[in-house]
């Protein structure tokens, strides 16, 4: 059994942290929430069931709690404009909108503990209420977005698609390496945690500083977040919520614990790997046997300890920033993300 | 045989108008091929390669065309300011986009006599690739566009996806009406050839009342255009460049011409269109025998001359601009598009 290094101090898990960021920022987020609600309307009933099936499904609304939380870091005292909930509305309808496309391409099943829309309405529909919300997403950001912002995120949206894009090109090849991963996971995952933080931090029309202090946050975040994600799908130990243990393995995703299990792995090992995830030729206990070589290799506290290189980043570019609650959310919440696999 | 009514008195065919057009505007849509050319590339190869295919594929560029006229048509004398070029480039952009969704969706196997992309590289990787060229649209848009056209072009973006949703939910329906029809038309296609002209007019800062007529040219202009397309799927006496004849009828896509044809089928009729447009039960001969019901009750005529009507409002709606060659080219090309069924 893989044996979890002891990478911090934390006491409470990640829920608990993204419970009290949505505390915090109770105010924004009840705010942005009606907007979603608003936006999610449409004169078309099957467009409306769909992306509110989609975008009420559960849903964290980390990106937007990142938004309203740089925001409230970088804001200037008796600052009021508010215009940063409309645009954290806009963060969320490209997550969803990208989540919808993804689990097309991903054909999964299962998405938070319940079936994907794909599953339900099937994938014709899904392509085109995917694109409902992307539409969404750039009408709210041209009503409240100044041209930076307008610029960010449609450069992190042409990003998203190239890293998905790149990621399919990868598809089911164990041989990718390291660097070839991070690329992908940085363009789909990361930049638009780092999107949603910088969208918050420029609409105070905060210093240049700040604004790279979030941006570095976001990035950093977004690649810890995604590899604890990684992993988890090869920890036995543990059952994530609305997420299957396997399902990477299942679907031939190659992603770091099998690329650092690959690289490590003699010939016999090697040809394994090509077998399951190349071929997509797997049998009964193949995933068992996944485990085991990842674990021979220390595979699992190898992919922890590069995200608690990008956690260790992540928190030290808020150190620019004054102690206040936020911050220490911000923190905790980064602490907590790595403990989700111990 | 359908016999079709003398509508016009056009000597020259659609291609011819469509080259003279691009003729007039050829300073203009020289520099918006080169915009596009330039936002093709992509650090992803796969991404370049499959954005280059759709997008250089023989398109006629008409969109461009539209808003390079529009703009021709409404500037001021001595106005030098080109914002609309790349704008022109981002309606391209959603419209090749929009084809490539749409392809997944119907799962077409060939547009304008090649193979699609979905065809080629498979529907996931066109599903990724059509986001790509989407949030390129919306780069551009960040970059050219005064907030009225971001609004424009993003409210766009909204209808054409709530079009083509409500296209798949009427899917294999003969029984659903005119109107309907006319509003899925109006959302998928006539909404961007109007989104094209206001861009041009609305960037050179014209009157409320030219932008107005640009885009009743526009929206009539479009809905002619799906319409005779429609038409042309049923039309056994002509072969389109490109399209093959039945492709409609094959994929159970209810038109205008089927729309009309059930409404006055007798009974063993209806249940014949039930058959083989909502069950797909299709035998050989069946769509000859479509076609024989569809001539019966002049369902070609009739939705050309529907057709017309529109093409009169768009033509009309040019009157308050001068008679330049701009204004006649697009009254010749909106005649012309008529003809293309003769």
């Amino acid at each position: 059994m893989a044996k979890i290094i002891k990478l911090n101090t934390v006491k409470k898990d990640f829920v608990y942290y993204v419970d009290e960021l949505t505390s915090l920022c109770e105010r924004d987020l009840t705010a942005i929430n009606s907007i979603i609600l608003d936006k999610l309307d449409s004169n078309v009933p099957l467009v409306q069931e769909i992306a509110s099936y989609l975008i009420n499904s559960g849903g964290k609304r980390l990106r937007p709690l990142f938004t309203s939380c740089s925001y409230q870091m970088c804001k200037k005292k008796n600052q009021n404009k508010q215009n940063h909930l409309g645009l954290a509305a806009a963060v969320e309808f490209i997550h969803a909108a990208t989540l919808m496309h993804d689990d097309i391409v991903d054909e999964s099943k299962k998405r938070r503990g319940q079936l994907t829309a794909n599953e339900v309405w099937g994938n014709k529909t899904s392509v085109l209420v995917g694109d409902f919300l992307f539409s969404r997403a750039f009408q709210l950001m041209a009503k409240d977005g100044s041209s930076e912002i307008l610029k960010l995120l449609s450069d992190t949206s042409v990003t998203i698609a190239e890293g998905e894009v790149l990621e399919l090109a990868n598809d089911k090849d164990p041989t990718i390496n390291e660097d070839m991963y991070f690329e992908v996971i940085q363009a789909k995952t990361a930049s638009l945690f780092s999107a949603a933080c910088q969208v918050g931090a420029i609409a105070t029309k905060t210093s240049f500083e700040k604004i790279e202090a979030v941006k570095t946050f976001g990035i950093n975040f977004g690649m810890s977040f995604q590899l604890i994600d990684d992993a988890i799908d090869y920890s036995s130990s543990f059952y994530h919520l609305g997420k299957n243990i396997g399902d990477d393995f299942k679907q031939g995703k190659v992603t770091l614990p099998v690329i650092l299990a690959y690289l490590r792995s003699n010939i016999e090992e090697k040809k394994y790997w090509k077998r399951t995830m190349q071929d997509l030729n797997q049998q009964k206990n193949d995933f068992e046997k996944a485990v085991k070589i990842i674990n021979k290799y220390n595979c699992i506290e190898d992919t922890v300890e590069r995200a608690n290189h990008f956690a260790n980043i992540a928190k030290d570019s808020l150190g620019i920033f004054d102690n206040t609650n936020f911050k220490k959310a911000l923190i905790n919440l980064t602490d907590s993300s790595l403990t989700r696999i111990n």
